[in-house]
């Protein structure tokens, strides 16, 4: 009897100590938001030679994806471009800038170059399908939003569409911070280049901002440069 | 001798289960981004009674500070409105949302009404005092910057600023979807008034986006309904 209680409890100690091993191991995932965003930087150099595992991948994409939106109309595409000798024409209409082809993809950010009545039927359809009601019961609500978009002029149109996209690409960067993902968001580009060489303007779209994503080089002495950001009585105003 | 092992035993036994408990408990709240992100929704209706705990508020407005933008620039200043006093007189002015005062606290996200070099000056003060290097060193960077700026004209000026806001907003959302915390972004609202009512306008200031942040009412039914996005192929593109 002894002995054999002794076996149980010893057994079931041992089984405790390795399941607290594993747990200690997955705790050290939690993410300390805070420490990856002071992580996160502007990368200038990435490791041409890392490319990212196509699960992480796929989680930026799903991340883009959930993206919010004005209405959660989506007016976006996000143009994933992989194949580095498509990419190695960008780089001199990108300030020269070599992060378009040395990241492990360039997600290039577009808006539709037009956006109506048609996009919103197609996104009503998309809820009444989701969500199982009918379409006519969503009927004032889209025609609430086409007052909306048929009041702004192209320009402004323009304009909405491209800090819904900003809001996804703010949402990005932090999911790449967290996933420990370098990215370099740019603005620094010729939209107009950039839709002509990889045929955006066909396809109806026309490029907004750049988020190339990979691993650092080990040598971008960007890297270790401390951040800089105004203090909270600079940027917080409280009422 | 039976005895005293079966103590020690028990004692480690109890001591791991204690331990594995403080793990579990520190564990759930590991962070799964594309889980946060699907309960994520834009919050109709606030449980006006719950106020967020001092500390989370805190984290998020680090979380915002530490946004990224266009050089760094940080063209913007966050107004933090918690008094309900100060917010009832807003609610006209944002087509009748309550969530403007039913929130925690109202998280208003402001451009300067002007951006100048004065901007990009103290920008390169912050810059050289935070890196300890020499003002002169930044001269050319500063140039290159000042150029960029100087070429916009004031309307692209404003657009280029409100878009470094939505990734700031970008970025605070998907912050509060890890935090547990509800956000409902808001467009609809009144500009003029919002600057009149808070006096933005005498702090050199203009609101471009809303963002209350607390938590979700009971009640809310927008909670429940499935979230509405368009599948993969509709808005991923692979080059």
């Amino acid at each position: 009897m002894y002995s054999a209680d002794r076996r149980r409890l010893e057994r079931n100690g041992h089984l405790l100590i390795d399941r607290l091993a594993v747990l200690a191991s997955a705790m050290s995932e939690k993410t300390d938001l805070i420490g990856a965003l002071n992580w996160r930087y502007a990368t200038k150099e990435f490791d041409a030679g890392k490319a990212l595992p196509t699960e992480t991948m796929e989680r930026l994409l799903v991340v883009l994806r959930l993206s919010a939106s004005s209405f959660g109309l989506q007016p976006w595409k996000f143009v994933v471009v992989e194949d580095r000798e498509k990419r190695e024409p960008l780089v001199e209409h990108s300030w020269g800038q070599r992060q378009v082809v040395d990241s492990s993809a360039l997600i290039v950010m577009c808006r539709p170059t037009e956006f109506g009545e048609a996009d919103i039927d197609r996104f009503l359809e998309s809820t009444a399908s989701t969500r199982g009601v009918d379409l006519e019961s969503l009927a004032e609500y889209g025609g609430m939003m086409k007052g909306f978009i048929g009041r702004l002029d192209a320009a402004t149109q323009a304009d909405w569409m491209s800090r819904q996209i900003y809001l996804a690409l703010g949402n990005l960067m932090t999911a790449c911070a967290i996933e420990k993902v370098d990215s370099c968001p740019m603005e620094g580009f010729s939209a107009v280049e950039y839709d002509r060489i990889l045929g955006l303007a066909d396809l109806g779209l026309t490029s907004v901002v750049l988020c190339p994503v990979g691993y650092r080089a080990a040598g971008d002495k960007y890297a270790s440069l401390a951040k800089v950001r105004y203090s909270a009585d600079e940027v917080i105003v409280r009422l």
